[in-house]
């Protein structure tokens, strides 16, 4: 029976062959848990008497959502993170190094393993071919613990993407226009699972964007195929050997197939308050933006600084657009620094924050004030998630986001774009 | 009857010669408020009815303290800025631009002017000769809109420093060791006016930190002569023909005479929970340091990063110990970004944070842990100020915080420092 990529790795994790909707003990190659749920994880840990983990040096705990910390509260947090490192050998990230899911593909993440991670995009993972996917806090407990988990093998949409993208448009308005059509609880317990010549022809950067809001549409997993980008993505972090080659069988059995035109998208936003609110562009009409945020796990990776800074480069935001960039991680900072990207955007107007999640989250660096508008690269727009009920946020890419700083409304990029 | 400088300022501002000890009515050239002072001050502005300002184009409204904004509640004090600069043409200095001292001084303050501001750290510039006070939200409300300000023309102690400082101790280290002398409530409505051989010989950016901590001796102003180093600072940033000479007259009357030995002076720290518990660095053995924040308006010129950056150099931070870097402004920013500093910091581990007041006022950006302890460059220390009252607060000059993030405790900088 020829399987799909859930079902493969999923199948290599439980010692016997998985089919869709079967229920498995899997092993897990790697955990993970952020600032903002991994506190939870160590409190059952403890109360549950784990003392030692199951395997430390894959069992890694960011600090990345508040970060640094806007509140004493969460401060002692991060506390409880440093302390559990110390005593147990796991792996700390401290503030500053950037966003888990971002580290976590850099750093940790490999085509065939599972990884768990208490946070909803550890989907993101999905587009090194590796099935990936968020739990709670006490799941993930029981994966540092054990090193096992349950899972449900996940029924798969295959997403059939073809041709090739208008100047302009990309991964991000890729997924939000999926997101759209398959609507945000459309893919529940579900794995989308890539294919096309246009996911074949896509960059690294851009396959971890789908992946990343695979989660978006309500499922488990966002899954890629692996090929010679995914091996030269590792070799360039030192990571060659790790690749390996991962692929849907011919005639596997797809719950749904989803076909998508790329050349027939247009840039796509997301309106409040939900992701599958989508427009494209050219449907929004004098949408005023206060604030525009290019960064996140779905959109601060140095490919899309350069996409920011092609668009701000020797001009000025609009001074009623605060701009806030943030690099996914020290290395995107980095390059970002040596390429001369971070001094484009200071000159620009816009403001740099630390590498992490910055604003995305609601709890610090550029909290919405009663009835403004942001306009933001990252996957959520519900209502409060940017610290304030009262608060609309837009999502978009990197070029439509930038260039709406610029004209103050939220504008289509191809006016400016070569 | 010869006089100080702030009875010569305080006279030119009201049409009379004025003594120390007398109550005058004065002219204010410039007035400035926070996010954090300034909603109240546009409360008090519109209960009293006053629509107009007196001089618009010089009332500044900064927004650097919680820039950008942590908490919706900050986020709506920031629009209330937003929209009172709109109703009255008063200047708006954006989330980004940086702390109100450092615009003030960069742009806005000159010789022989009378400034108040909502900000007990107004007094920086009177390191340009300027008479600059903190005064609170409704004092400085009332000065907005008549133009004119009460004062009482403060006695005045002199300050003469005289000798060279040894490698590694400064400007920061003379400061604190005068706090230490004076005490944190010995000078309260005071002028501190410096003389003396190390004043003259000493840059800008020093002069500014002396000036910045008058106010951590209670002093109403830090007060400082004119020469050329002021009238270059100024011609760099288009102001050349605001230069003015500014001096005290031989044999003026100061109530106190305060004579310092900068080459006795050792790198100095202040130890919590107040600015004047100062001792010298030889005296602190062990104290292990969680965080290190270099910044503020006291020391976050791109001379201080400067400094930072010969120490942090091809190194890394103590892994124990996360350090934040922020510009005191966008122009230090865009000078340290050409220079390769902020590629230093984030190489060295550190985090660089967006230009404003930073961690340093308790609202965001690195707040501690209880029982942490942080070692900052800032100019206060009292229990909680960085936002938790569990916290211990060290003061330092940049060359000590940068040394001390290296080696993970509170350290000597002249153990590396050629």
């Amino acid at each position: 029976m020829p399987q799909t990529i859930a079902e493969k790795i999923i199948s290599n994790h439980s010692g016997r062959r998985v089919k869709a909707g079967e229920f498995v003990i899997a092993d897990v190659d790697l955990t993970a848990v952020q600032d903002g749920t991994g506190p939870l994880t160590v409190e059952e840990l403890k109360k549950a008497g784990f003392t030692k983990l199951a395997n430390p040096a894959r069992t890694i705990l960011f600090i990345d959502h508040a970060a640094p910390s806007p509140r004493k509260e969460l401060s002692n947090s991060q506390v409880v993170l440093r302390n559990f490192a110390k005593e147990t050998g796991a792996i700390l990230s401290e503030i500053g190094e950037g966003v888990c899911h971002q580290l976590l593909a850099e750093k940790y993440v490999n085509p065939g393993e599972i990884l768990i991670g208490a946070d909803s995009h550890t989907c993101t993972g999905g587009a090194l071919g590796a099935f990936a996917t968020g739990m709670g806090s006490t799941d993930v407990a029981v994966g540092m613990a054990l090193g096992k988990t349950w899972l449900k093998a996940p029924q798969t949409f295959k997403i059939e993407v073809e041709g090739a993208f208008k100047k302009g448009v990309g991964a991000k308005d890729l997924i939000l226009h999926l997101i759209g059509v398959i609507g945000a609880d459309g893919a529940t317990y579900k794995a989308l699972e890539f294919h096309g010549s246009t996911i074949r022809n896509m960059e690294m950067a851009d396959r971890f964007t789908l992946a990343n809001m695979a989660v978006e549409a309500g499922a488990k997993a966002g899954l890629f195929f692996t090929d010679e980008k995914t091996r030269a993505y590792l070799a360039e972090r030192g990571r060659g050997d790790n690749f390996k080659l991962i692929s849907a069988d011919e005639g596997a059995d797809y719950e749904k197939v989803i076909k998508i035109d790329a050349s027939s998208l247009e840039p796509t936003v997301s309106c409040p308050h939900t992701v599958d609110n989508t427009k494209t562009v050219g449907e929004l009409k004098d949408i005023k933006v206060n604030q525009v945020f290019i960064g996140t796990c779905t959109n601060g990776r140095i490919e899309d600084l350069r996409i920011a800074a092609e668009i701000l480069k020797d001009k000025k935001v609009n001074p009623g657009t605060r701009t806030f960039i943030t690099p996914a991680s020290r290395d995107v900072m980095l390059a970002a620094l040596k390429e001369g990207l971070i001094e484009i955007f200071v000159k620009a107007g816009a403001s740099v924050q630390t590498p992490g999640c910055g604003p995305c989250v609601g709890v610090h660096g550029g909290i919405l004030g009663d009835g403004e508008v942001c306009l933001a690269t990252q996957n959520r727009n519900f209502q409060g998630r940017m610290g304030n009920t009262k608060g609309f946020i837009y999502l978009s890419s990197p070029a439509v986001a930038a260039y709406s700083a610029l004209k103050g409304y939220i504008s289509d990029p191809r006016e400016i774009l070569k």
